[in-house]
């Protein structure tokens, strides 16, 4: 066969405020690959099906000279994140044609690879569609289930508020603690938002740009549980709402992604009411919780006993526009590129 | 006997900076009181030994308005906060003239109760100084002691820092923290504090008003532990510099006390370094840690094992410029009011 174009996605140059498609990242089809003949030297050549984009990304495209918990995306390189591909060709042990893998893939069609590193092998005996595997079934859905597990200690009848409570982490957040038996308080940025999550069975739902975060947890509140993916504001209102003895679950903090970090102001009430706030990444608690999570929630996502949805951009040039819509939140559902079929 | 004056500290009006002296609080000797023949109607006549002044009581020299987890001052009727006293008559069962009592005390010289509410019988069989009852084996002590156990976690070997680390509760942490072995790390303002601090065993202690606490916690650092007193900057300085899964007890937020709260603005290094961030109020862990307190402690105070030291007032009238004192840091050490002898 011919050679054909691997499209990747470029990081361009760092953003100083959103990620804007065709300058911070650039869509480049100048490489071809020979995918009967390209050298494997002991690796496998893998393709790639559905890229996974998520708000933490932004944290990567920054001056590598920052420090944080993950690296920097080198400028001029694909940049990489979740997703699930299929094996074209191994010559790697254990791996071969046919196998579908989960983990780390790089912004790109087609990927040579010579080691495992963030790689899983997709065990999919329900026939599940290969997105879900990067949904509630990936990262996200990790998420929810291993930082409710490990920090919520939830107590039936109470009170849980979750910001972006129709993102894919913040959807199984929902059904999770209604699980439990608690009352759940959700916003989101728009009305079609709020009815996908009363749907998920959100006592209140709200649209946090109509409706004032402070009053409606004055209302609603005091809260028992706090799981914030949005930082500034919206955390110093659960605070001031927050119980004695309640917990606060720092997933995320969008609000600062694009300037920097916003203050808070009231963090004494952490102290008046002896809160407890846990951040967490999901990576550092995969060891406890992986195996349980894929046993119990599998079953329930072939069931149809959890609800999920996607909102699908459909080609891997569409990756800067989806990074964009994900940090203004413009998505309707868990951002999902969908490269190529299987 | 004739009546003699009862001293009294009025809260006087609501600071809206620091605490004066004269002005947001007034001592006032119109009351007198007989004290032999002062009805009891079943009650006892209380007589006030030592007055602890500590940073908290800012907080309720406030609008009542506000809610928070102590109840507002009200203007006008003397201030309360933790004391020493001895009981010069009672009528009530159970308590009998010269017995001494812990507990909250009204900040006036006599005082008639009908309840125990708050209050309880120290037994003093080492014959340690009163105020030693209101300090190290106090309110500080119980803080330094119940979060410690609580939250710390500490192992061998790991770095922590204390903010106000020559202060009654922050001496006792850096002695407790280096009896489990770790590094410590102390700071407070003034270089007679720093002195203090290394004698109790800090491995680096410093002044925070002529260095700065960030380039000492990159040098020394990262820490697991972070003790803080002091909110603001330096809880920023101290994210900044903390090792992924580092516990933060948050004691106090001193830098904001006087202005309405100091802004944090990097609160998302909380969930890029999984820190767990645990706000306390000493009280809610009396039940769980009160008994072992006593016991393991009080020996230890008595042999002289573990070290501390009082700033004494001499005098109620002196009771609003401890206040003061406290909110500056200018006191020495754990500020005491000493209003008579037994």
């Amino acid at each position: 066969m011919a050679p054909v174009v691997n499209g990747r996605v470029l990081f361009n140059s760092i953003p100083t405020g959103y990620p804007i498609p065709g300058e911070t990242t650039i869509y480049d089809t100048s490489e071809t690959i020979d995918l009967d003949i390209v050298p494997l030297n002991g690796g496998f050549l893998l393709k790639t099906l559905e890229l996974s984009v998520d708000p933490y990304m932004r944290g990567r495209m920054r001056d590598p000279k920052i420090e944080s918990y993950l690296p920097a995306f080198p400028v001029g390189e694909p940049m990489e994140g979740h997703g699930v591909g299929v094996v074209l060709r191994s010559e790697f042990p254990g791996i071969k044609a046919g196998d579908h893998l989960y983990g780390t893939f790089k912004h790109e069609q087609y990927t040579i690879r010579s080691d495992m590193e963030q790689l899983q092998i997709i065990e999919n005996a329900d026939g599940l569609p290969w997105s879900t595997f990067i949904g509630v079934l990936g990262m996200p859905g990790k998420t929810a289930y291993f930082g409710w597990k490990e920090y919520a200690h939830p107590k039936k009848g109470e009170v849980l508020f979750v910001s972006t409570g129709a993102g894919s982490v913040g959807s199984l957040v929902i059904q999770l603690a209604k699980a439990d038996g608690l009352k759940v308080i959700a916003s989101a940025g728009s009305e079609e938002k709020v009815q996908f999550m009363k749907g998920l069975g959100a006592d209140v739902a709200f649209n946090y740009k109509t409706t004032d975060v402070a009053e409606v947890l004055e209302r609603e509140g005091p809260i028992d549980i706090y799981w914030d993916h949005v930082g500034g504001e919206t955390l110093e209102a659960a605070l001031d709402n927050a119980r004695n003895h309640a917990r606060f679950i720092e997933c995320g903090m969008i609000a600062g992604y694009n300037n920097g970090g916003l203050p808070v102001r009231n963090l004494m009430k952490l102290i008046a009411k002896s809160v407890i706030m846990s951040g967490f990444m999901v990576f550092r608690l995969e060891h406890k919780y992986n195996d349980e999570f894929y046993k119990k929630l599998t079953p329930k996502v072939a069931r149809g006993d959890i609800s999920h949805r996607e909102h699908i951009y459909n080609g891997l040039e569409k990756l800067g526009e989806a990074l964009l819509d994900v940090q203004k939140g413009k998505n309707t559902a868990k951002a999902v590129v969908h490269v190529a079929n299987d």
